[in-house]
């Protein structure tokens, strides 16, 4: 069922062939829902770093090894938010499933609801999932569909601008910080804190409870660390940043780890309590190990976790902080047509905070 | 308060020089029970890793560093069990503490009760504790001092020759264990599974449910391993480890690393699930770090944690898993005047299981 | 896709009308799979007393009301174990899911993987799930249809004939004793423990590392349980029965209450310790409330919890502990024709342990 | 050791017998601090309902029985705060305690360190425990003596007004909160919002992410409960209080019951969510009972959990709250020569938030 008004083709972003360029093409066919499937107008989609690197055809998997066998023409997104414009058979109106609900388009678009990864809603492990970089078409073009039995339905009252990032570099944020499990008051170092993951770390840290020390470098970021409520740390200006961690915080109670950067990773054992946390969601490039000895994790009792992205029930906990006006993402709104030049910037490593595509 | 027949003085092995010998000094002074505790009459101790590097001098902290401002002359043994003869001022019989009550001899000799750590149930890491290898003399001796203010009131109707080693390689085992947090059923590895920290984590890992493939070498210690009731894989024997494991687990849920070998340390990434815990207990000397890649632990959710013995309420409840016969300590009992051959045995490394001495 | 073996019509035991008799339909109907379905051959099916209720019309929900709209003609069985015989349409065979797998028939028959309970590994609450009692055929026929997006796959190693009962009365007690979160050692007391629920719950409650008190009446009842490594209580024999429990366990960390007579909930709160908790799982006829005042709850700080069953996860937790001989069921089998005669018996209450069909 | 300037006596005010007036005696002696104590000069403390019965004799155990053995003359007072102005013997100076450090007193005295509970960071249910109530004399006088070991030091940037109820109050509707576990986003209902303990539910839970449906009577307490951010629901116009609660929430995820008044306690099972909690901290007179069945309990796998204040580690993690301004305690000042009319108005039972004595 497609209702007369939706076109049968559109405008995607479409990539031919990794490596080379992302085009517009503005006879892109509309996809039409199956069964248990909907339809979805994209109005907003955030941009994010492996969207870049699937282009570029850099990506690699958790071994380093390269990512291959891309759906082509691929068409990336997965910030995405969007309202409902047609169901397809099977799908029944209901109260929080109508024409013009609110949705989300996020990196796993399907799971099997079968493996112990389902089974224990920790589904965005799920081996048989597929998602919106590899597999499936994504939120860079006007129309999107979506499986309705792993939907992603937004209270319907949240600004759909700043959400998008919320669904990707939110969540990752957000369940970093809950794998550390911090008590109220108890100390959060975030190294990176002025970027799109990290500012979203140090406010889901300050609404969970934690004092949060903000680690990043210049004054523009300085200031809007301190602006969210952080106190800042300039890593440039430290003689030693892990002892001026402990001086603050007496040895930070979990220290998240935002950035990518080798340098990073630097003496963070230095900087945590004994029986702290380090949470790390920044990918490194190539084969950057922790710069911590066994000894050390052992003797001191800590605690080292990585996550990438979270479950579904996780990202509406941190869209829901969004939504109460906990947390507000830093966006800049610019239109779908300057993808290209948002992916220069994003190679030149200069975005300040997260720029959303408004389609 | 000392009733009259407790000697004045005892046998003793003390050091009086790190790095030097071990002798046994007859006439070494019994110490008076002070306020709030207790004298103990030794009758088990086992002897540990820790006991040899303090007595050598090699003993490191957390960093690599050099433990110095050890108590000289040093009486080491924390893996002890005695009973009580007599009390202290201030110390008042009760149900749980008479004359002849059976307690143990732990690592932690005092702690603060009053900082995070203690207020938390976390003692172990009191950073104004004090301990029987560095501060007070240990269960090396035949009367050993002991807090009533934290105490290790142990059940009267254990053995007391196994329990020695439970109250410190055993709850390792069983914190290491427990931190993975296992379900019925999932697949736990343990490399070093023959030795005398490895033999507790298959037992512990069996006891609360989970499958255990046990990793170690050699025909003597596959028969023991598999005795406890776990599967077995001769690491010298395999290809490729990583691949066995994942080919018998599909991946463990939960890897325990017993031994401090920089070998073990290789490539257990590949050995463990997505989503699962690398525990480490087994310290390697000097600056040894982890084999895996930071992009591997975030991309695959993996947490990696370690611990040096536990708290109280936890050595306890390892305790409680010997007492009703679910782990069974293998230990062979020596005289304590062997002590000085059992530490170059330890020395040479071949010792099999753990060594207990009778006083 | 049926396979040519598979016949059209079948022996099931049905009840047209509830309160009428069940009855034996040799020409019932053997239903296709439909898409995402397979057919299972039942072996064996335990006996509920659900099952009772549902044909006697006496069923009765959360607030006491009758459940009406049951689908009729009736086939109960919830208990049931069975093979694959063929895949419906959208099924492939993996690893996993082949013909001749060993699958369970429980409860739940399908749910819908989208409402927060679904969402949080608690599905068996799904407002929306269907089950084998009120609204589908269940394993009181020789060949039933599951959904293969909720299937509960068996270990293939474990014994077909005991394993009924464990995915219905079995996991009820797993769960009851797991809200109790025991540590190793401390005290669990089991309300009804000779029962089918209760000597569950009893050699859980000894699987997870608790000391478990059995309290029922009669010298048969109390052989049983002490068989299965408890000690036992008979109430008929206590002065106070609350006093004994405390002599016995200072308090039991925890009381399950498996049996559904109003006299069972007499003083629980007296049997338990301060922090304790109660678990509740045998549901008494009509408006049976606990008899515990609200003061006593909240100064002694206690948990009252109940629970119906468990999810999948919390099924295959319950099922291993069974496979790997923790946990046995005691189990008579008898004909599926006598069906009739095991109503009967369980009307007046006169069966020991629980009863197992073989088809 | 006494510093020169602390008086031999001071202003206490006294109940020589129970059941007879508060009375205020100048002329009442200073305790010397003993064997690692201090002394505290009071600068302010709550008045809370159990100093009332106490003063009155009222005083009941969890089940019900008077509580007798009160030390006389009784000096009550348990939410007070103070500067140390004397260290007893064995009291050495640190950072976190020096002549003039913040620090409260709260409604536990002394605990014994060594119990299961002490032992478990439950040691708000120490047996050996002694209080402020019933043991030792509280903060209604001018100066308090307080064991180090077992001291709540304060951050010394807090509004020492405002601290005293968070203390008691606070930390029970902190834990009861907690207690229930709520995600963010998740329905929290509670009864009695507007009042002392209420209106501390209500902000803990918005602070702790939950959404908030605030039950109380009339337009004052309404427009109180809003300005705290939460829904309002009066009882006094509901025709049916369970219809609205499910109407606005959906069903609780959990009810906190702050009230003691036996209505209180109506149909709290209609409104809370399947799967949800019921949380209970203000006491009923009497042996009133919870209103809701055994059935329910069961079917709808509730969680019922009483808790009275909690421990230290819960009580500053409830006082970070305050301190950081996400939870505002709504006191109003009086002169400490006013506690017997404060007593009075207590009686009568309208006084509005909660009065703090300035000494």
């Amino acid at each position: 069922m497609t209702t007369p008004s939706i076109p049968k083709t559109q405008t995607a972003a479409i990539v031919h062939k990794q490596g080379g360029p992302v085009e517009f093409d503005h006879e892109y066919p509309v996809q039409e829902p199956g069964q248990d499937e909907i339809l979805v107008k994209v109005l907003y989609t955030g941009v994010c770093q492996s969207d870049l690197h699937t282009k570029a055809g850099t990506a690699t998997g958790p071994d380093g090894e390269p990512i291959t066998n891309i759906k082509l023409p691929h068409v990336g997104g997965h910030e995405g938010v969007g309202r409902v414009v047609a169901f397809g058979p099977g799908v029944v109106e209901r109260e929080d499933l109508k024409l013009d609900t609110l949705v989300g388009i996020r990196f796993a678009s399907r799971v099997c609801h079968e493996c112990e990864y389902c089974k224990s809603g920790r589904e965005q492990h799920c081996g048989n999932a597929t998602n919106h970089l590899h597999h499936e078409d994504g939120s860079f073009q006007e129309y999107c569909v979506l499986d309705t039995k792993y939907l992603t339905t937004l209270p319907q009252d949240i600004d759909p601008i700043v959400i998008g990032p919320t669904l990707c570099a939110g969540v990752t944020a957000y369940k970093a910080v809950g794998n550390a499990n911090l008590k109220q008051g108890e100390w959060l170092a975030v190294i990176g804190a002025g970027g799109g993951l990290g500012h979203f770390a140090v406010q889901y840290g300050l609404a969970l409870g934690a004092q949060v020390l903000g680690i990043d470098a210049g004054a523009e970021k300085q200031k809007f660390v301190e602006s969210l409520g952080a106190r800042f740390l300039d890593f440039t200006k430290c003689k030693d940043l892990a002892d001026e961690v402990r001086r603050i915080t007496g040895g930070a109670h979990a220290v998240v780890i935002t950035s990518g950067h080798p340098r990073a990773f630097d003496n963070v054992g230095g900087m945590v309590r004994t029986g702290g946390s380090l949470c790390m969601v920044g990918i490194p490039p190539g084969d950057v190990k922790l710069d911590i000895s066994v000894a050390t994790i052992i003797i001191r009792g800590l605690k080292i976790q990585g996550n990438l992205v979270g479950s579904l029930k996780e990202t509406l906990e941190a869209v829901e902080l969004v939504r109460n006006g906990k947390v507000k993402p830093h966006v800049q709104v610019r239109p779908f047509s300057e993808l290209p030049q948002v992916y220069e910037m994003l190679e030149k490593g200069d975005v300040p905070g997260r720029i959303v595509l408004k389609l």
